[in-house]
């Protein structure tokens, strides 16, 4: 199997220990040729993972976007959702032709407010069966440290999953399929939103107690949306979904969380992005699944409380005390 | 209202610190009289919960069972489902007439394995739309602190619920009400066992993704038991059930999830006893689950993970192993 990476983060770097454990040959592209330098030097990720060894018999670096997907079968897209189409903007039409597109990014694209696959569908023409979708429950720095993990490939052709899917199961890896590509996407992403709304009742000083019932009703909500967004039979409490949202919301260390909770405090959203140094990306998220929410019939309360938080300057306080009267 | 509460605990405890928002007359049994002189004198419970003032205009504490109840329209028992039938035991038959009960228990009766109302309602004859029970999610030491909690509160009759709802509503509580009562305890009841599971598995040394997978494959479990032992249309994602099941097994400071780490770690059930001076509630419920769940055909490989762990002497890796095959 000959496999390109694109991105040079946690989750790239995650995959790509991952990948390695099987005979492959994976192309990595990251645009930062220092890193790329040291990767070849010293067999580390400079900047994440950077405890993992990485099998430079197996793995090649190379800053050459082009030759990484040329030569590959499998592109796995690991990419800010932000800055995918400014990477591959240069890239013929055709160029992804005959290949399968795996998306491990979790966002929309801005303005278009396409799903990632979407976006390789409409805008490279690959049909929705080659199209692929990672969910975890899955923090990088786990698998750095091989603790038993759990992913979901989503596809609408179940072969094309089960053939990645064998792919990535290995000794902490298991990983099992879904063909529910588009609500994978849509749950991954939202899963930010709700971790944004956990770290804002924080900040505002809730406990334990009412995070419990923000992520209960962030998956009736979830679970809703996506009845209706793109209706499937879907066993919405496995891992992939409702999983996936418990690593994200409980995690201490996730961005989302971090941002909301000092937005909570009463941070401004510029000032905690200088804080932090980043935007998470559930900030961006909540502005383009509002504009999809807004189209729909669906009761989101608390994408609705996040939106009015991050983007309707309305009184933090009284938007939380408004959203505790729409959860159950 | 006339308002009698069972039981000295934490979570009795902070059940009259809700009810004391209101205009209510409690009167409040426990069997340690020590405790009472001392609640008595200083207005704390000196063993639980001890920061909590207790407004004794309100509040009286009792080591007189039969007077208690006697006065009292509603008895909310708080006893350990363990001691329940023995602190009841030299009560008439007919002493719960015409009273509401409301269980705050989250165990079987011994050996019976009935549900707590259930046993009221065989061995009291009260009926089935007297009794009603208390859900989460909310750790008694967040309600000390007044910490925004919601309760859930089941009874096959609403308005029953309602009335009682109504008084445990208050500026940091919000009660919502279902008709669910066996469902709701049931699944109680589940939460502890998977505590306990989820304290085995970080034992052993998984991390939060694998945390993550089993929360979930729980609530799918918790669901599928749910609909086969008393079928009935349920949101299982509101905070009562799956909220109730979150903040149990991500607390520091579940006992179950505690005594779990230990089995995980090595310590037989016996050591970790003596170590943690108690058994964790999820011990007893794990046998009286169990054998309600071998009469029924439905799939609880984590049920039947911890039967196997604790009672059955399986060798703990091995089971562990094959839990993971079993998981989505």
């Amino acid at each position: 199997m000959k496999i390109a990476v694109l991105g040079g983060g946690s989750w790239a770097t995650a995959l790509i220990k991952i990948l390695s454990e099987k005979a492959v040959s994976i192309k990595w592209w990251m645009r930062d040729t220092e890193a790329i330098e040291k990767i070849k030097k010293f067999k580390h990720n400079p900047d994440y993972l950077s405890s993992v060894e990485l099998n430079l018999k197996k793995v090649k670096p190379s800053p050459d976007l082009e030759e990484v997907i040329r030569d590959s079968d499998w592109v796995i897209a690991a990419i800010p959702a932000a800055f995918l189409a400014l990477a591959l903007e240069k890239l013929p039409k055709d160029f992804f032709k005959n290949k399968k597109i795996v998306s491990g990014v979790k966002g929309l694209i801005p303005d278009s407010n396409l799903l990632v696959t979407d976006y390789f569908n409409k805008h490279y023409g690959v049909p929705k069966s080659d199209l692929l979708a990672i969910a975890g429950p899955c923090h990088a720095e786990e698998i750095a440290l091989e603790k038993h993990s759990f992913l979901t490939i989503a596809c609408e052709d179940l072969e094309n999953a089960d053939t990645f899917a064998r792919q990535l199961q290995c000794r902490f890896v298991n990983a099992s399929c879904i063909a529910d590509l588009d609500g994978a996407e849509y749950a991954a992403i939202l899963k930010n939103i709700v971790a944004l709304a956990c770290g804002i009742s924080h900040g505002l000083g809730s406990g334990d107690n009412f995070q419990a019932v923000l992520v209960s009703n962030a998956m009736i909500e979830i679970e809703e949306f996506l009845s209706q967004k793109t209706p499937l039979k879907r066993q919405i409490n496995r891992s992939g979904y409702l999983g996936d949202l418990l690593v994200t919301c409980y995690s201490q260390f996730s961005r989302n969380r971090t941002f909301g909770k000092m937005i909570g405090k009463g941070y401004s959203v510029k000032t905690a992005q200088i804080e932090l140094k980043m935007i998470a990306e559930g900030y961006y998220a909540t502005k383009g699944m509002f504009e999809i929410y807004k189209n729909m019939n669906v009761e989101m309360p608390i994408l609705a409380f996040v939106h009015e938080v991050l983007y309707e300057n309305k009184p933090l306080k009284q938007s939380f005390e408004l959203l505790k009267h729409k959860l159950v």
